[in-house]
């Protein structure tokens, strides 16, 4: 941020008073910028013993699978973005369940939150996906999955099926986490 | 928004190409603003059989009782964030349970997410709060809390502990939810 969305004028990036940590700051016309994390929304699409992934056809990680996901816009609700992000990327609709896991990636700014669903009805390749498709779990792309979020999620679900119970998992990723997951690259 | 923050010209509000919905787009520097919902992470602090309430020093809702919740920062975690709330508004420092409720409140871009946490140690008012007590079920005032997502919060709190079990509940609230609570001032 470089100049004042209200007003036009330079920003500066201060401390304001009664405040304690550095905002973007208006000296024009006194708007104080603040700036705070994103929600990013998704399904984990089941059906039968199978979970759908889609093939990401844009970067980042383009080529990898992911579980349909993406920022939550505004005048929507958590579960409607979850929704609209499936329809978007799988072309899907599906009847959403709890939700399963809430991630929070700090050193990005984000909250990640997945919903588990049932898949209702057919699926297909929507414009930011190169394919979508059912997996077992021995057949899941475990080495060719986008983010650390999805393999978390994945994995968690897939214990807990024995189980039958699938309490809501609240985790962070941290910067090492990412490190480990992508490599030096 | 009026400017661009990156480049300070005029923005328009237009669909991108490619998009669904109208951004605020630069022409001169090309950049699309995304807006997207913020959290509210919060804390419903329990000691024993009474719930920690906050009085507001602030407006809105100056004067009323609220948990001690607030937007969620850039680099920290819900749980970080929810535990900083109560640090700042209580003077508390708090050992965060589950997730407790999750309110989408879509007509104006906020999610709402307050975790159960034990109450450890003193407490008192900081900055943004008036005063700051320890309520049993019957002493809460539930015509002078300051928003719906406090009193479904409390209700919702004090319905689970009949039996002990505390899930988390994901609900939406409307305008017309807002209207009710408000009256029509």
């Amino acid at each position: 941020m470089n100049f004042c969305s209200h007003c036009g004028q330079p920003v500066s990036f201060a401390i304001p008073d009664g405040d304690d940590r550095p905002r973007y700051l208006c000296a024009a016309c006194g708007t104080i910028h603040y700036q705070n994390p994103r929600i990013v929304a998704g399904t984990l699409p089941i059906l039968g013993s199978r979970v759908l992934l889609c093939r990401r056809a844009i970067a980042p990680r383009k080529g990898f699978w992911t579980l349909p996901a993406g920022f939550m816009e505004n005048a929507e609700t958590t579960v409607e973005a979850a929704a609209r992000e499936t329809r978007e990327e799988a072309l899907a609709d599906v009847a959403i369940h709890d939700l399963y896991t809430l991630i929070n990636l700090p050193h990005i700014n984000q909250v990640f939150m997945i919903f588990r669903a049932d898949l209702a009805g057919d699926f297909g390749a929507g414009p930011e996906s190169l394919e979508v498709a059912l997996f077992e779990e021995h057949e899941v792309p475990w080495d060719a999955l986008a983010f650390p979020t999805i393999e978390r999620t994945l994995r968690q679900f897939f214990a807990d099926r024995a189980s039958g119970d699938y309490p809501l998992h609240i985790s962070d990723i941290t910067p090492e986490d990412r490190e480990r997951y992508f490599g030096s690259a």
